[in-house]
């Protein structure tokens, strides 16, 4: 596993060794030495989950057979590609959020000298992702697809981001537009596309697959997807500080969280007085009834409740799929997220 | 040309709502009609100038044959997708520059409840791009070039845009950055290849031809560009505010302009020691001072020199072109802005 990482790290290091040297700018020693640190910086300090999930993916596609030096590049060029798309969502999200932190350092825009050029950059890791597909995809019969597939996700993944930044419009604190579709609509499209179903498109894509005859593989996706987010927002509240890594403040930032929102379908003319009153408040107090009143409501039962029809869903969904090697990709994600504490 | 302009505007209108029925998304009433504003604000109230040459070069390069309504309208969809990325930049550069206006009215990110929900907007400008690329292109032979060369120039403006950002870093007012080679790289980078090569090179790839045997026509479009931007520093300056519709201000913004690179260049110890301390200043007195440098050096005459010198380099390059139709493009440029005053 350590050794996975350190393989795919070292293929890091050769993409941006190309970035900085390519031939369609001319860099200056100044802005390559900016780029070369915004990298380091933003790119490769993540779990790496969704990189080294392309390449898990195209592993278990081949059902066994031992993949080429070749192959594991191919797979881990687009599974950085994907990292580089999560960077450039990240950077320009703590603008947009004021953030103060990120992956226990200082959201970038903070750090000194690098203030609002941090668009730029976002703008620029963005752009870095045609320059590698380009550079190692463009003689393939799959490269169009490839092109068409980044720039879908993307689409839907900034679409997905704007509902949430409408609905949560600064001044206009209003629960009522809390609904189970909307929370839905929002995770889909803002989380569910990028984080779940791009890295599987991409290794059904390097495997030869024609992404349109996989929609049935893109619905399982975006269901984990939405699965995965829903416990996000559990963990948040009832989640142990200590091994998720941070201290929820969803309730403090008037979240459109998956647990406010089952609150307002399950709650009673006088739990919602107070919910309104109280959501998205800072002082302990107010928390502290927010808190109360998911707990009133057994807002632990009802997750599980939810956790484990999900998974029976999903599994009944995944063993109807046709090709066992799908079945173990679509199981393999499964696995690594269900019951999860973190 | 009212007409021309009235049937491009119309293009505009269907591609709109084309957007707001994408299917890759599923909106809400709210986030449908936020994209409508958004877009009716950022993309058509421009001059308009970078679209509309996309169709004009292609009527050029088709040698008088008349277009058919279905070349005019897919000329149009090209000329408005450079209209949609240059409202992306505008939009995110208002942001980084922290700007007032723009076109005449509040820039996009000073709206009422927009904010810095105007960094995601810009994202969806620019995701709007592939997506109507994809819709009218997919299946021509030269999708593929069209996506790369739109990626490929994107990749140069915001790498332009970096430079130009890190060189004018607030805070770091060295004039002794200032060069000429520093200046042309970031103009051509940041300015002249999504103004002047894209569009044209849009209307070679509708007419059929390869671009790899086009990098003469680059050239010749990014030193266009240059002296575009050369001519913007100088009436700046020089020219009638009541003409230009503005009141420059690169002087007093610490600009790199032509004019502060030329002066730097022909000063003397002295002058460059007033110029240093005047430059990058916003009272009237400072001002003042660096104007009356730019008269001591006669830098109207130094300008009238290169623009004529520059004219006829281009003249001698572009009639060395084999092809009379490319000519006839690249002169129409050239027609369009050489000694223009505004």
């Amino acid at each position: 596993m350590a050794d996975l990482k350190s393989t795919f790290l070292k293929v890091y290091s050769a993409l941006k060794a190309e970035l900085l040297e390519d031939p369609a700018f001319e860099f200056t020693p100044d802005s390559r030495q900016w780029v070369e640190r915004m990298l380091d910086y933003n790119v490769p300090g993540g779990k790496l989950n969704r990189g080294l999930s392309v390449i898990d993916s195209y592993k278990l596609l081949k059902e066994g057979k031992e993949l080429t030096e070749e192959e594991i590049f191919l797979a881990s060029v687009l599974g950085w590609c994907i990292e580089w798309l999560q960077a450039y969502f990240l950077v320009l999200d703590d603008i947009m959020d004021n953030s103060h932190t990120r992956r226990g350092q200082p959201c970038w825009f903070r750090v000194p000298k690098v203030g609002m050029i941090a668009a730029n950059d976002g703008v620029v890791l963005r752009n870095h992702i045609p320059r590698i597909l380009r550079k190692h995809f463009r003689g393939k019969l799959y490269y169009v697809d490839l092109l068409d597939l980044f720039n879908e996700v993307e689409f839907q993944t900034a679409s997905g981001q704007m509902i949430d930044l409408i609905t949560t419009l600064e001044g206009e604190k209003e629960l009522s537009k809390y609904t189970l579709s909307l929370y839905r609509r929002i995770v889909q499209y803002k989380t569910a596309y990028y984080s779940f179903y791009l890295p599987v498109a991409c290794a059904l894509l390097i495997s030869g697959e024609n992404l349109d005859k996989h929609n049935d593989v893109k619905d399982v996706l975006v269901e984990m997807g939405t699965y995965f987010q829903v416990q996000d927002d559990y963990l948040d509240c009832f989640g142990d500080p200590a091994t998720i890594g941070k201290i929820g403040t969803d309730i403090e930032d008037f979240k459109c969280s998956w647990l406010v929102v089952k609150t307002l379908e399950l709650c009673n003319e006088e739990q919602k007085k107070l919910l309104c009153e109280s959501y998205g408040k800072a002082d302990p107090e107010s928390v502290a009834k927010v808190k109360a009143i998911y707990n009133e409501l057994n807002l632990k039962g009802v997750f599980e409740e939810y956790e484990s029809k999900s998974y029976e869903k999903l599994i009944s969904s995944i063993e109807a799929h046709p090709s066992k090697a799908v079945q173990a990709v679509l199981k393999s994600f499964l696995a690594k997220i269900y019951k999860r504490q973190k």
